[in-house]
């Protein structure tokens, strides 16, 4: 296999077509997609492809689907409460689970994603594994442990996922990741997914982590991602670096994590040249090397391109985390 | 004044209406430009309002304006030099400065931009003063010097802007910052700004700099960039940090810069909120301030949307420093 440009790394996770690349092209293909809206909501909050919405047994007074619209609204009342919504969606989730509608479906999480209105309003969540059959934002945290090595330079702590996960087996990965359920802040989640997936310990993560940014992409899930094909899962990463002592040694703890090594910076780039990386995760690692000067605009001639598309603005509200 | 949100900040120079936040707004909004292209390449390289497109005097065989397609087009051959296309270029400008037809001509600086097709492939070059005339992106280096006290925590060395500086008099700016010309690369225009704006030796620059990314944002002049308002100019600015010694003074050394202070990071926030930095500069100090941890999730409620502003993807090719 040929070696993979940090570019096309970038292009597996950031695979939804652009309007300014091409509008003709982008307004066709957006034909494919009902828009997934809530009564007394204007805004937008995912794309379910249309052969998506031809499976689902949409009940009638709890959606309305207009397909000259091309829109799927859930119809509680505009100024319902959360609990009214989420009641009509796991209705629908339920019976495509009890009809086996949807390969997706079999992930089931049991884990609830929430989804904003503009201004960061919560409306409602939505069972995980249910959240690409809308296309909605997913919001996650990923964290770089590294160290300083005198002799060696910088070293990063990269994990092998374990060769019995669901997704993505046996690829390498970030030092600790996860998704954030309804309720869940960045930085609480990052400290609890620091401690379950990498054995880092709360003092430490507060002492030595810091909040560096905040990655975006728009993913076309492929086959890699089980399930079916062409869903959309736009996402939102919260990123932290944790600067370690090199006596500090990064251990698994649940089992989700094969093992953990050390590795200096160019044993990372040869491994994202081999494609060994899980595609979001490649992403993280891609910026954590621009942010700490190693990939540079003058060593990596696609820069530019990578840096706007890790930080994509997605067509959905998002969260805001109030003061 | 109410003091300003970093959102607020950020609209200040990224404000070119976005497809996806209203289309039908947006492609009106598109029919007050006419594009600008050459011959021989279907990419568009900028966009020039209507009301400068009937002013300009373009000589026929040079230049093919389409008002119904809305386009401007140079005319040499498609595989001439660069050279043929900045001698068409040059013309039309020098016959505009004669006729004293635009206010931003009178800022001439001798300065020549570079203009790329895509793959990187320079395609010539224009005055700096005219580039927003044509709407074409430019290039430019930004670099903020700080210091880690061990008292008073991270503080930052702010410049204030000559008072008889023709643009952004007496406004807050980065520790150093200037625009990239035909064929300088970011490290080496950066290293040059150092020593030119802050007395800061290429050796200095050299061992304690790092470039950290990169920023983008498309921003309509308004009157305070002087001239003509309305004009696009679609910037990129890499980025870079300085760790310097608390030993070590930043000083003025042209005359563009009045004195320098080192702040804490709360006299930098609070200077942000009063409306005191250059616009462009507050971008660069509050992306410093999210990749230092100091901005974060839940602190800024703004953060995503801050941070996929200052990345924006910018409709037309840009430059590739080839390895």
């Amino acid at each position: 296999m040929a070696p993979k440009t940090n570019l096309q790394l970038i292009q597996e996770c950031d695979n939804f077509p652009y309007y300014e690349d091409d509008s003709e092209f982008y307004e066709r293909h957006m034909s494919n997609y009902h828009t997934f809206k809530v009564n007394g909501c204007n805004a937008v909050l995912g794309y379910i492809p249309n052969s998506i919405v031809e499976k689902f047994h949409w009940i009638e007074n709890d959606w309305k689907v207009d397909s000259t619209a091309r829109t799927v609204t859930l119809m509680a009342a505009p100024d319902a409460e959360p609990a009214v919504r989420n009641e009509i969606m796991t209705r629908l989730i339920a019976e495509a689970v009890r009809r086996e509608t949807f390969e997706v479906l079999k992930g089931w999480r049991n884990e609830m994603y929430p989804i904003y209105a503009p201004g960061g309003k919560f409306l409602m969540e939505i069972e995980r594994c249910a959240s690409p059959l809308f296309g909605i934002i997913t919001y996650g945290v990923h964290m770089t442990g590294y160290v300083e090595d005198e002799k060696e330079g910088m070293k990063l702590w990269v994990a092998r996922r374990s060769k019995t996960k669901q997704t993505y087996p046996n690829m390498l990965d970030n030092t600790a990741a996860g998704g954030m359920s309804t309720g869940e802040h960045p930085y609480a989640c990052a400290i609890r997914e620091a401690a379950e997936e990498a054995s880092i310990p709360a003092a430490v993560f507060e002492e030595r982590a810091r909040p560096v940014g905040v990655l975006t992409y728009f993913y076309v899930r492929d086959a890699r991602a089980g399930g079916e094909t062409g869903l959309l899962q736009p996402e939102i990463e919260y990123v932290y670096d944790i600067k370690l002592d090199a006596s500090h040694t990064v251990k698994p703890c649940d089992s989700e994590v094969e093992d953990f090594r050390l590795w200096t910076v160019d044993e990372v780039r040869q491994s994202l040249k081999e494609g060994e990386w899980k595609p979001n995760c490649a992403v993280v690692i891609l910026d954590f090397l621009i942010r700490h000067g190693i990939l540079t605009p003058e060593n990596e001639p696609d820069y530019l391109e990578i840096m706007a598309r890790i930080h994509r603005r997605l067509p959905f509200p998002t969260v805001k985390f109030l003061k």
